[in-house]
């Protein structure tokens, strides 16, 4: 069996680690010259990357497994293998994801950002020219209710607010998209964590921004393309909403001339929140779960993605 | 009955709506000088600031009322009438004191600090000259177990951490300060939320802080006098912990020439995490609910302050 490895974050002493338990003829593929030379040999990708020219290469290939959420680029290529099965990280990203949502949220309600500079200034200024907010009594509402989102929830639950989730397939407790525009009005949060699909780009565009009421903060950490970026700054320019968290953005990196940037009811993170130092031991505990279960009966077991979803 | 009122923040409406609920007439002094002059004859102080000067005056004054929660300047001048009764504000800020604490815990975990100090450089670099960290698994120690430290435990629970608490008078669950020193080389975080006593002055001196783990990250929304200041600049510099979140600090502000500032691994807020728009909603309530039992009984019923406690 050969596996071909494209994860840079993996040390020497985690491929010998993956080589132990699997068994498996490592091919390291750091690179993607190196990756796409050994890829018409793999029999499985353990990748940090899916390079076009790579996955059309895999023509053997029979499973592939990305540590991240989203997989929008490996699903637009051609696969050397129609048949390949794709599974994903989602799972692995929900307590660091949420920090981060909750750190902006939290940013926003207590002026973190504007102390911050005026840290940088040397100016002790008590009042900021932000009212202070709180979540107590607020309503949060959470677009996409997967891992993420359920981790969202889970740790708001204590600061008094009430949260409704949201999705495409609605569950106990979770609303459907269909309720999404009649609680716009209601939302003073609203916390969007959804993939990109042809069913998500553009959704949240300036007739639904509108709607919202003019104290509500949108923090974004799925993906830019959900709000078409000319809507979102005409809704901060507007006022129609008090601000936005954006950990992505689109395009991305966010061009150095976005009026983005500077606005003042804008804080900006570069797409990093699924950093954490716990992705790497989360992630192989998945791989090796779908290992066991790929050996066992030739498919991985959990974490499929569909390609019609596109999640 | 003649109620003085130094408090700023009140509008006209809610001095209307003070009179009216109490029968009382209102003096209204909101500068020093004013409320020197009314102090004499005020029964009750509903006070803002508790000035030596009016205290002094304030011959005949039976009860003061304070929406704030630190009263160590209230307590070090000479009143007019040694009897009088001090209430604090407590119960008004656990709500959003504890959003603070979180805020800057998760500032630290996720680099926030350090994403806005991109974000004014129009710089999109995920990649942080920090470890991004995680609640998840870590253990936080909450210094000072009143309101605000229960506010914090209850809204730090849904994030998989440890919590452990210590108070002068230890309760279930809650350690003892004699404790604390044991706990110290065990705990990821340290929430300090103590009032300015003589025995909490100076108590989490560099003996101290030299026993917490290098990655120990300090919050204190206190006091600033809790911290020596040259001990927690040296603990910062060699590397003993972290990093810290301060919004107290000693002395406040923080001189422009504090090395603090600009450390790679301080946070400043400049002392405003007691800062919410439901304050004042929340002060009138305890204030009206004191007023009942005063009229009643004599006596304020709720928050009162021990001057040998200091709180």
């Amino acid at each position: 069996m050969h596996l071909l490895v494209t994860w840079q974050d993996l040390s020497d002493k985690d491929l010998q680690q993956i080589e132990e338990k699997t068994g498996a003829t490592i091919l390291k593929g750091f690179t993607e010259e190196e990756a796409r030379e050994y890829a018409p040999q793999a029999d499985v990708i353990l990748g940090g990357f899916g390079a076009a020219s790579v996955l059309e290469a895999a023509v053997k290939c029979r499973w592939m497994q990305t540590p991240f959420a989203g997989v929008e680029s490996i699903l637009a290529a051609k696969w050397g293998n129609p048949e390949m099965i794709l599974t994903n990280g989602r799972g692995s990203f929900g307590p660091n994801i949420s920090e981060h949502v909750l750190g902006l949220i939290l940013s926003f309600n207590r002026g973190l950002h504007l102390a911050r500079d005026q840290q940088n200034q040397r100016v002790w200024q008590p009042r900021l020219p932000i009212p202070f907010r709180e979540l107590t009594g607020s309503t949060v509402g959470i677009l996409g209710f997967g891992d993420i989102g359920r981790h969202v929830a889970k740790r708001l639950a204590p600061f008094d607010c009430k949260v409704e989730g949201f999705r495409q397939h609605p569950s106990e407790g979770v609303h459907g998209l269909d309720e999404f525009d009649s609680f716009l009005p209601s939302l003073d949060y609203l916390v969007c964590a959804l993939p990109e699909t042809s069913k998500t780009i553009g959704f949240l565009h300036k007739d639904r921004l509108r709607l919202l009421p003019k104290q509500a903060i949108v923090v974004n950490v799925g993906r830019g393309s959900l709000i078409p970026t000319d809507d979102l700054i005409l809704a901060l320019e507007e006022k129609w909403i008090s601000g936005a968290a954006l950990d992505v953005t689109s395009p991305e990196p966010l061009p150095k001339e976005s009026p983005l940037w500077t606005m003042p009811n804008v804080i900006i993170t570069p797409h990093n929140s699924g950093f954490t130092a716990h992705l790497k031991k989360r992630s192989l505990q998945t791989f090796f779960a779908n290992w066991q279960h790929f050996i066992e009966t030739g498919q991985p077991q959990i974490n499929l993605v569909s390609a019609s979803l596109g999640y």
